[in-house]
């Protein structure tokens, strides 16, 4: 299986991604390998406002596979068929992601690049293929199932304090709270004291959630020296 | 990348299977290999109506990778660019498709076995992953694109005589006819003499069509000693 792809996102460590595409409208670039580089192989892709993305859990895998995993939306002690979730720990460690294209990029050095958004995908996931989203056979609004893990969607109430939500880009602002309204924490652990640190693009966001509330407490910036400076 | 299970579906041969799933109602079993023939692995997905194939495109498999293709559906002398086309010949061959799961069958000596409706996808072919389907992150009713592919979908009238049809197993009528109605003709071969065989199932079909009229002309079983025998 050929790597064609990475994914350029502001997730830069599991904690805080989205359990499924979508539920935040987060920008993301699609970065070509250069043998894929191609203008031509996206010939037609502009037509379309959805795409689907294969991607590689390259953070879950595992030579062994379980039968049954523990889906952190189901608080992480009920065991379900791996077949039954979309868990990252399945026999082969393959994503799918639905996300809308913004627009093609033709004008840069590593051009085509694809702007996405609504992708739950670690920065720098492997992709191993993009599809056209096809409505007439890949949209079923009636589809049973799920509703568990749907019903905890945006269950937090977000408390951004203005000086703090400024220091965050114009374009993450939104994105970064609907992050934050799905609740990001562990679901076995939960102080209304302890303050949490998610790496999100460039910077760290520090929080709290005390009942249905969640209250940002910092923004902060890597300082020169991390390699790694605000941009 | 595993294989983890097989498909078994009447479709013996690509000529004549629908270009998207879900556009035929046809019955097919997913087969897993004997490590994955595990109950707990599918424990919960009964309460989807709906799930995900991933599976390789096995007859499309090619050392090199072409960025445009000629999609069928398009008269076969349009050139797209292949991530804008769900064409098999992609750098990686990973199909995808949804299917309805009709039951799950716990009492076989191969259990569990899915069977599900709609796969668009030949006898044999291997599957990387089963996903359940997620209407609240996979639906996108609205999604734009593909148009062109669409108003292709049931085209034809389907003449099928009584007596015919009445050869074909009764649950293989009605997928059939969708079939047929979808014009499994190629697309630059169409002359209203000529009569197409086509191998489904058990049997080989033989039609012709003339206008927005297809008319099934034989039904035919193979005799025995073709080691294929009608069962």
């Amino acid at each position: 299986m050929k790597i064609i792809a990475k994914v350029r996102s502001p997730f830069r460590e599991k904690f805080g991604i989205p359990r499924q595409s979508g539920l935040a409208e987060l920008p993301a670039e699609i970065i070509f390998e250069p043998e894929y580089r191609v203008r031509e192989a996206f010939r037609g892709l502009e037509g379309y406002s959805h795409l689907w993305l294969l991607w590689e859990f390259s953070e879950a895998v595992r030579e062994e596979w379980s039968p049954t995993v523990r889906p952190p939306r189901l608080g992480g002690n009920v065991r379900m068929g791996v077949f039954a979730t979309r868990s990252p720990f399945r026999p082969n460690p393959i994503g799918l992601s639905s996300v809308r294209l913004e627009r093609i990029d033709y004008d840069r050095p590593d051009s085509p690049v694809l702007i996405v958004s609504g992708a739950d995908i670690l920065d720098g996931t492997p992709v191993y293929d993009i599809k056209p989203y096809l409505a007439y056979t890949d949209s079923h609004p009636n589809a049973e199932g799920g509703f568990a893990l749907q019903q905890r969607k945006g269950t937090l109430q977000v408390d951004f304090p203005k000086q703090l939500l400024e220091k965050v880009p114009q374009e993450l602002r939104e994105g970064l709270t609907d992050v934050l309204a799905q609740d990001p924490r562990p679901q076995y652990q939960h102080s209304p004291e302890r303050v949490y640190m998610m790496s999100f693009a460039d910077f760290e966001v520090g929080f709290s959630v005390d009942g249905g509330v969640l209250k940002v407490r910092n923004i902060l910036f890597p300082t020169k020296g991390d390699n790694n400076d605000e941009q």
